[in-house]
C-alpha cells in the first residue's frame, strides 16, 4: 500500500485533541472517517504528535497508507471534501518511502504560543490566544527563557500525563517577541514533554507580571519538580507550527 | 451630558450588523445594554457607520452622551465587562467636544477585504476570510483596481438599499496586496454607498479569474448600472479597520 504524507491545519476548538478518543470527535477520528469515505477502507492516520484537545496546528504532519496510489492532489482535494464540516483541512499531500514515519522521522518541532496582552478582551481572536490583561514585561520574559534553552532535565515543565521515557530534552530556541498588542513565543526542539511549552509560558507569565524574577525560573527548573514551576498556559494559544523532517 | 467617544472592535459573525434591529442582536444594542447597565440609563451610541451582518470591525468608533463624567479608562473597563458575552471589545474611550458626532465628523473610512486563496478550506480563520480556491492574478486586480479610484458615480457598485442622496463618491485609495495565501483589498474614502466595497471585490474577483478583463470593469463603471457590475463577495471578508477624524 503506498504511503502519502499529510500536511494538515486544524482549528483545535471543541475537538480532545489529535488522538482518538471516546469522549469526543479527535483529528484523527476526522482524518481517518475522511479516508474511509473516499477509499472505503479504515486505515490508521499517524501523527507525528499528539496535540492536545483544544490545541490549533499550521502545518501538523502525519502518514496514512491508502489502498491504491493517486495523484497528491487528487488525494487531497478528496479529503478535504470529506472532511467537512470539521474544521480540518489537507494543506498539502506528498507521495514517502515505506519507511517514512510522521512521529519518528521527524527531526524537530515548531511550536508558537500566541497571547493578546491588553486589558479589552478578545473578539476576533477569540479562542486563538491566550488573554492577559495585565501588562507582561517582555524583555523580562526572552532574559528568563534563555535561561530554558539548552539540554536540561525538564520534569518542572513536564505534565502528569506524560508517556516519555526521559525529562531531558534539548531546547533549541525559545524566542519571546512583541507584535503589536500580541506576544508571541516560539518553542523549538527535537521532541517535547506533554504540556512542556504549556508549562513554559504559564511560567515566563509570571515573570511577565513581575511576580518571579529570572533566577526564579533557574531555581523552578533546577529543582526537577513540577510544583516548583508555574501554571499550565490554555489550550487555545497553542499551535503547532511546523514538523521538520531531514528529507521530505 | 459629557459625550465620549469609543473605539470598538468586533467579530460580526451572527450578527445583525451595526444598527439594532427587531430580527437579531446587533452591536448598537450590545452596546446601548453594556451602557444600561453600568449607567442605569438608556442612551443611544452613535456609530460613524452602519456595518452590515456578519461584517466585522477593527476600529469602528461611536459616541455616547453619558449621565456623568468618569475617567475614559474606567468607562472602557466597565463596558468591556457589561458587554459580555457578546465578542465586541472597548478598544479605546475618549472625552470628546460636544459638537463631536462618530458619524459626520469623520474624514475617511478604511475597509479591508481578505480573501483566503488557496484550494483547501480555512480552518482557523473560517468566518473571517473569503474562501476562492480557484488562483487569483493579483496583478490583474490591482490594474482593474485602479480603475475605480478616483470622482465617480459608483451606481454600478451600489446596494439596493442604499440611501446616500448621490451615488457620486471619491475613492481614494484601492489597492490589491497578495499575503502567503490571501489577498488583501484595501478601500479608503470619505464615504462609501451601500455594498460598494463588497461590490468592488466581488468584481476585482472576476478579473483575478480571468472571466472579466481591466476593460470590462471600466465599462461597468460606465454603466451606472448594478446589473452590469460584478457580484456581490461575503459579508464574513470585510473589515472596518479605521475611521479618520480630523481631531481626536
Amino acid at each position: 500500500m503506498p504511503r502519502y504524507k499529510l500536511t494538515l491545519e486544524y482549528d483545535g476548538t471543541g475537538l480532545v485533541g489529535w488522538q482518538r478518543q471516546a469522549n469526543g470527535l479527535s483529528v484523527q477520528e476526522i482524518l481517518e472517517t475522511a479516508v474511509e469515505r473516499y477509499c472505503g477502507v479504515c486505515v490508521t492516520v499517524h501523527g507525528a504528535g499528539r496535540t492536545d484537545a483544544g490545541v490549533h496546528a499550521l502545518a501538523q504532519c502525519a502518514h496514512v497508507d491508502l489502498p491504491r496510489e493517486a495523484s497528491p492532489e487528487v488525494i487531497r482535494n478528496a479529503l478535504n471534501q470529506h472532511v467537512k464540516p470539521a474544521a480540518v483541512a489537507v494543506l498539502d499531500v506528498a507521495r514517502v518511502a515505506d519507511g517514512f514515519d510522521a512521529r519518528r522521522s521527524a527531526r524537530g518541532r515548531l511550536y508558537r504560543y500566541r497571547i493578546l496582552n491588553r486589558r479589552p478582551p478578545p473578539t476576533l481572536e477569540r479562542g486563538r490566544v491566550w488573554h492577559v490583561g495585565r501588562h507582561l514585561n517582555v524583555e523580562a520574559m526572552q532574559e528568563a527563557a534563555r535561561v530554558l534553552v539548552g539540554k536540561h532535565d525538564f520534569t518542572t515543565f513536564r505534565g502528569s500525563l506524560c508517556q516519555a521515557k526521559s525529562p531531558v530534552k534539548t531546547l533549541d530556541r525559545l524566542d519571546v517577541a512583541a507584535l503589536n498588542e500580541e506576544i508571541h513565543i516560539e518553542a523549538r526542539a527535537r521532541s517535547f514533554l506533554h504540556h512542556q511549552v504549556r508549562n513554559m509560558v504559564g511560567t515566563l507569565k509570571l515573570v511577565g507580571e513581575g511576580k518571579w524574577r529570572v533566577a526564579d525560573v533557574a531555581k523552578a527548573l533546577e529543582a526537577r519538580d513540577r510544583r516548583a514551576g508555574g501554571p499550565t498556559a490554555p489550550a487555545e494559544g497553542l499551535y503547532l507550527v511546523e514538523v521538520v523532517y531531514a528529507v521530505h
